[in-house]
């Protein structure tokens, strides 16, 4: 299968190389030249979690400069760098019969991208860790799974391609209550990791970042009107002992100075919650407060 | 007049200066024997706003370890730590007749200080700023107004000495309102310098800190049943401007790893919203916030 991975962030650099591993033929598209350019000649290195780093030549370029018809196209660009991906998926023959495979964090695109001309779109979310080392490195940080499902359409070659114990790909009917489980537990650990600077475990171990955390639980929980309460706090807090040590995307893009998800995971909230006209005081909090950090010079 | 001034932080290394500097015969009560010791042997060194710095060679000794008769007791502890200080003053004959003037942010106390055997009581809130550098070293960063008020009796002596271009003392008969004031600027300059680690001013210069300021500012407002709005708001954004430079006490507090006021401030407004029924979920939200952050070790 030709596969095209769009982004050369964490998940990106993951992805292409699962995808490797599998034996897939991978171009990886990169935002920028110099990145495209350092993976054509030293390619692309990953330290997996437990496990030895393997090493994959890779072709690369930069986006949006597709040479050749993709089967599979894998979007790990963030939630707000998603608008020049959806125009080049709309307009661009090389893609016109692609299955693309969107994996942001966030629900904001979902209603857009069922709007895309190709007959079958995938969305999935990543509970993989990953951790960028440089423009050719990256390490996975803790072992998840891949949750993914058919936003349109269906196609029974590219599940079964994607069904490999390498990417541990769970395909779930149940598609919005998946991501759905993943936003709710976002909402949480992310503005408070970035806020207070602190590893996810912090959210156990600190009694009042657990009362906070589950203030903003049950405010995401009636937002999304989910109903199995004790199965998503399970969830909640099992993410946050699976990755303990790891420092949240969210706060790596306040220590980089990068621009964070705030919009897609709180700002999505709060619009959802205007809608509904349900008041959410304490994610609005931390949608400000990650707003105002942004703008904290470090 | 004879003066005890009990605590060695930053506001009673400050007081201690300025009443030294007025001619009175001043001696300083610290919490530990170290201190105190340190005070004896080299005085107490004050740098005023503005101005050159000075030097006092000062009596301390460890609270309550008091020699003789105070005509005017100065009580500059936190809030935190006014319990030894009230039983004190209940119980030695040698504070009986002396006027305790008591310097504390938040207003949980004056329920308390009322109830005391000495017939006359004052309080106060100062707008100085200060920063204890060492333990006999003291910098007034910023030049402010101490507003003092009757909280019980009267006594025109102790105002005329008060009254002093050094302290620039101003005596207010509507003394709630003052404290009240100084209260609601305290509920949002403390918990959102401490949280974002910032410079006073950075609440008028960070728009969404700014958003953050106003969302703190309008439930202290509503819980404290302040009616001028546009004076209340624009005495918080003057002590911003003022203090623009300043670290926050909060701030200091929680970079030293020693408790902060949170419970005397936001927990005083909590409390107030309790009784009036009135919801406060962002003064909620910060009072976790500051005890989460008392708990991350630095």
């Amino acid at each position: 299968m030709k596969v095209a991975v769009i982004g050369g962030g964490a998940i990106g650099l993951l992805m292409a190389s699962m995808l490797t591993e599998m034996g897939s033929n991978v171009t990886l598209y990169t935002r920028t030249e110099e990145q495209a350019n350092a993976i054509m000649k030293r390619g692309v290195k990953c330290h997996y979690f437990g496990k030895n780093e393997r090493y994959y030549p890779l072709h690369a370029r930069k986006f949006p400069d597709l040479k050749e018809e993709a089967d599979l196209v894998v979007i790990c660009v963030k939630q707000h760098q998603l608008s020049s991906v959806l125009a080049f998926l709309k307009q661009s023959a090389m893609v016109r019969h692609a299955i693309p495979l969107f994996l942001q964090n966030g629900m904001g695109h979902l209603s857009s991208i069922e709007q895309l001309p190709q007959s079958v779109v995938m969305a999935g979310v990543v509970e993989h860790g990953a951790l960028r080392i440089s423009e050719t490195d990256v390490q996975q940080t803790g072992k998840g799974a891949l949750r993914l499902f058919f936003v349109k359409g269906n196609n029974q070659d590219v599940q079964r391609y994607l069904q490999h114990p390498i990417l541990d790909a769970v395909f779930s009917e149940n598609a919005r209550h998946t991501m759905e489980e993943k936003l709710l537990a976002n909402a949480v650990i992310n503005p408070l990791t970035a806020l207070f600077e602190v590893e996810n475990g912090a959210l156990l171990h600190n009694e009042s970042l657990r009362t906070l955390a589950l203030m903003l639980f049950e405010e995401a929980r009636s937002v999304l009107n989910r109903s199995d309460r004790e199965k998503d706090l399970a969830y909640l807090w099992n993410i946050c002992e699976g990755t303990k040590r790891n420092r949240s995307s969210m706060l790596k893009d306040i220590e980089n100075g990068t621009p964070t998800e705030i919009e897609a995971i709180s700002g999505y909230l709060i619009k959802q919650a205007e809608a509904q006209n349900l008041p959410v005081p304490y994610t609005s909090f931390v949608y400000h407060a990650i707003k105002a950090k942004e703008l904290v010079i470090p």
